[in-house]
């Protein structure tokens, strides 16, 4: 089964290629970047200037073919791909969350960004706590590494012409 | 342009349709159900019994088409879509985090399931509060309907032959 999916608009962000770039919002709090939808679609914008978050599922539209097994950016030891946040997935959808700070028209000003330059964007989401917040969290292999992650950069692992995975 | 994903593996749960279905997880905590991976991807769960919680991206399959303004299960004004949760979007992708129970080969257990049996699964990642929580968010209209969420149910408005958003 196949299922089909069309942008809905397109992500600017200061970072042109994957070398370089944060892995996470957390790395990435003040890269500023601009959502620009299509015209079509504005009307779907109203009520959003309420929310100080939005959530972003993307097309990971660099990341070709994929490993079940992979080297993290954050760890020196492969992990299953689905404990893992790489962009090389067998549907490879990013997710950010991102801090709305204000709309002109179809744009959407944001910052907090970790995405490359012209990501094609496939859907906004508000970021509700009640919905998307759960207390007393484990994260397996990343708990001890959550903080590197504010500093971490990408590197060319998971583009086009690498299977460093 | 069309970007195409093929579902990794199938969501069962104890909602058969969409008439009295929770409408988060915070509405769910209790609902169990169990993730079927496709064969072909179980290597990618290593290491993912660490995590206490993980984000589902899915397909709202019975989801047909969508209007820009829609009244909300938990709102009786009409909001812009993309403030809202609402299934029926341009890009029908579900967004879902589900406590993770326990694994047996290809099926993972969950709890906190809030999406009809049967639903395509596109992505598993792992849920982490680094990445994945902001503080001091404000979420709009939201805001004051939170605690109605854990109460609430869906209902038929937006199952395909319906159109009342």
């Amino acid at each position: 089964m196949q299922i089909t999916f069309s942008p809905i608009g397109t992500i600017h962000t200061p970072f042109s290629n994957l070398d370089g770039m944060p892995i996470q919002p957390s790395g990435a709090k003040d890269a500023e970047g601009t959502i620009i939808l299509e015209p079509q679609y504005g009307e779907g914008l109203q009520d959003i200037d309420g929310f100080s978050h939005i959530i972003l599922l993307y097309h990971f539209h660099l990341s070709k073919g994929y490993r079940l097994v992979v080297k993290p950016f954050m760890d020196t030891v492969k992990r299953g791909l689905f404990s893992t946040r790489a962009p090389r997935r067998p549907n490879p959808i990013g997710l950010s969350i991102v801090r709305l700070v204000r709309i002109d028209g179809l744009a959407l000003h944001v910052q907090g960004v970790d995405m490359v330059n012209g990501t094609p964007l496939l859907d906004i989401k508000p970021w509700v706590p009640e919905f998307d917040v759960r207390e007393n969290a484990r994260a397996g292999w990343l708990d001890e590494k959550q903080q590197d992650s504010r500093s971490m950069k990408s590197d060319c692992r998971f583009a086009e012409d690498e299977q460093k995975g």
